[in-house]
């Protein structure tokens, strides 16, 4: 028998007694841990700055990042059931170390051990991309789904396959890469070393960058500016877009074409029930998705192989926004269906 | 215990004791059914031509073959423990029904029911290529893989994935219709309607075709032959190259290069522990192989990325050679490690 719990005036005592989950969204810059129910309701989200000084002192502002969401939630601890992390940058998920985060300064650091050491709490880490695919399908567009692919577009281009329920890593962790698949060959230089990959081509700086160049071959545009050179912003040309610029509208269909060959190809390899579009570029909405749906839709008029695999409804944007990474963190811990 | 079994000469006690199966290759002109032990081991293959009059007839083939092999091992049927098919086309291999088979003539023909009817023996049917996948991890250059890729090229191309060891199958049973997948934009037609699709370009006709189109450019080669025209065969591309003709060689380099744009790209996203390449072309061998590694060699000396996820060895031609319809059939019916 538990005995009554106290109302805190916002808490209804079965609200409190429900089994709650910290997911906490550690970036380079800033921490976002975020106290959340079992269906992906956020109670709360205390941000903090992220201290990169050294292994050690990230750790302490992600500890303390989770235990002022706890406080603020003003949920007794018992009902905290554990602790998932979003990382970015390659991560042993069953070992509980990050073993390589340019953007947090680690390597090999074991974060699942101090961390549990400093809140005794059970934590999970993954990559932060990984986990917010696990948010979809736990709870967003993909929910109850088993088999799908999450595509982050934003400064980086990274997938995250969802096979049976649970993340997919591949041989070494470094399954959904294909930021770094080369989709244009003689393309541009992408800073893996390689040229013409998909991150080079349709990434968020890739987007200003084709915009620009149009730019810089005399194009007219409402985004010309001497004075910027290559400082423009892939939300400029969104911007730009939604304005009507057809500069911007040019250079927004070709990375949908772009894009839409690399889904061509997954939804003719693995055939998933649904390819969740994510990551700040997907942010535009459907200034982002509209040139995509199009080509696939005229690619698959041609070819009665991709219509078979592949309908507009099965590409969707995520539902989920920017607490994706809380609520991807958090699913890591919660128990699937 | 056991009553003592009578040699019939060849046979050993422990040889006959142990359990068997028949793996059956049903093409759309020829059926080849092997008794196969649990290792892999072929002790009778026999073959008939496919009558392919009414689904009715192709069933009856099909089961006069496994009852000769049968007869022929001399293994007294109480051995046998099933009957495992590889089909060339859409198949719902949890139904058992051969959905839709242009070779065979089929549509939603319940092949598991009826020939369990007519053999009294357990059934199980498969897409052939994704039959031989199974056979490459059970038998094969992939014993004891959880998650490999087996890419076959021959008049056609799809891949079969091997998923914690066990084949997957995608949304409806198409994934791995990479053949239909654009690689060239605005490259030559495919038989699907599309464009520049991986069979257009790769595949044993396409192979033939290109090496033609620079004959007809003019082009100087030990296989022009003004009576030919287009009756090039691949085969004879591969002679030529073996032989050191220089426009065949050349048309062998294009051909690695694109079939190595599709082995990055599905490096990159999936992580396979191996990717084994069969079919009709891949018998070709090193002629065949050589070409590919050495552009995914070039790519990974570019991309630390791509470096990471390819080393050459985990690309492999198939060992089965042209057993492998019957050794991936027989994996159907042997239960996985």
């Amino acid at each position: 028998m538990e005995s009554p719990l106290i109302d805190k005036g916002h808490n209804s005592l079965s609200t409190v007694l429900q089994p709650w989950h910290v997911g906490v969204d550690v970036g380079g810059t800033k921490i976002a841990a975020g106290v959340v129910d079992t269906n992906g309701g956020i109670r709360v989200i205390y941000r903090r700055s992220t201290d990169t000084s050294s292994p050690q002192a990230s750790l302490s502002s992600i500890a303390e990042a989770v235990e002022q969401a706890i406080t603020e939630s003003a949920i007794p601890r018992q009902h905290i059931l554990g602790v998932g992390l979003g990382i970015p940058g390659l991560v042993d998920a069953d070992k509980g170390i990050g073993i390589a985060s340019v953007n947090l300064n680690w390597q090999n650091v074991p974060v699942k051990a101090a961390l549990e050491g400093i809140l005794g709490l059970p934590c999970a880490i993954e990559n932060d991309v990984r986990a917010a695919a696990l948010g979809e399908v736990r709870f967003g567009a993909g929910r109850g789904l088993e088999n799908i692919l999450y595509l982050s577009i934003g400064t980086g281009i990274a997938i995250s396959i969802i096979q049976d329920g649970k993340i997919f890593h591949g041989l070494n962790g470094m399954a959904g890469e294909i930021g770094h698949a080369v989709i244009e060959r003689d393309g541009p230089l992408c800073k893996c070393g390689g040229r013409g990959c998909f991150e080079a081509m349709a990434a968020g700086p890739a987007i200003a960058r084709r915009a620009w160049s149009k730019i810089q071959a005399g194009r007219a545009s409402m985004l010309v500016n001497p004075n910027r050179a290559d400082a423009l912003t892939c939300e400029e040309v969104f911007q730009a877009a939604g304005l009507g610029d057809s500069l911007a509208c040019e250079t927004l269909q070709e990375v949908g074409k772009d894009i839409a060959f690399v889904l061509q190809f997954l939804f003719l390899f693995y055939e998933p029930q649904l390819i969740v579009l994510g990551g700040g570029v997907s942010l535009a909405g459907q200034l982002f998705l509209d040139p995509i749906i199009k080509s696939l839709e005229q690619q698959a008029a041609e070819s009665w192989v991709l219509a078979k695999v592949f309908k507009p409804q099965m590409i969707q944007l995520t539902t989920l926004g920017r607490d994706i990474g809380i609520l991807g963190a958090a699913a890591l811990c919660t128990p699937p269906r």
